[in-house]
């Protein structure tokens, strides 16, 4: 298997501690390659959109906490799904984030889907 | 590279055209093991889950069609970025869907999170 493909999870799994748990902006950005391309709709371009979020969470949310529960990597691509829970004891919200990373093994481009976790289910199973 | 990625990938592919898009059950049934766990909160567990899902799509949504924007495979998981329209023409849903495959390169479980895709963004990117 390629190397590679452990390093960059590593990398996104310490982009996730470091950036939205630590929420230190400083030291995600070192994580971050000469771009960052952000498809998240309420986030605006660029490692400045990627700051003004992180520093808007540690205003409202800064007991926010996300919790990889699993993660993939295929190429150039990490993808996790992860618990995002903004504040403690709330249900929170079932995240898949993608990340493209350069051949430097740094992040540059990323894709989220977000769904809040519903209070029923249809099955017994969770959503993770 | 394991050659199982690149077929549990186009099973997953051949999933998405003859389940959502055809909405042929029969044909999907096939590509699924013997026990189907459902993580989607809104789809009873198992075959007869996603029989019944079939069905109501079939029902309430004839021309729904899921598009593949990017696949990936690591291990027996199968992680795909969709783009959900229920109805031609609205803007439909960001998506992504996990599968776990079994040894065989039977479907066996299913994870999705889904996000209404909005009609204004802060970045110009778009969501896929």
């Amino acid at each position: 298997m390629d190397p590679r493909l452990e390093t960059n999870k590593q990398t996104v799994l310490d982009f996730y501690e470091v950036g939205l748990n630590q929420k230190d902006f400083a030291a995600a950005a070192k994580l971050v390659g000469d771009r960052y391309v952000q498809h998240n709709p309420r986030i605006a371009d660029g490692i400045e959109g990627f700051e003004a979020f992180l520093c808007q969470l540690r205003a409202d949310f800064p007991a926010l906490r996300a919790e990889v529960k699993r993660i993939f990597a295929d190429g150039d691509f990490v993808i996790a799904h992860v618990h995002g829970v903004r504040v403690p004891g709330t249900p929170g919200t079932a995240i898949v984030d993608i990340f493209r990373l350069d051949d430097q093994g740094k992040i540059i481009e990323h894709w989220d889907v977000m769904q809040p976790i519903p209070e029923t289910a249809a099955n017994p199973n969770g959503m993770f």
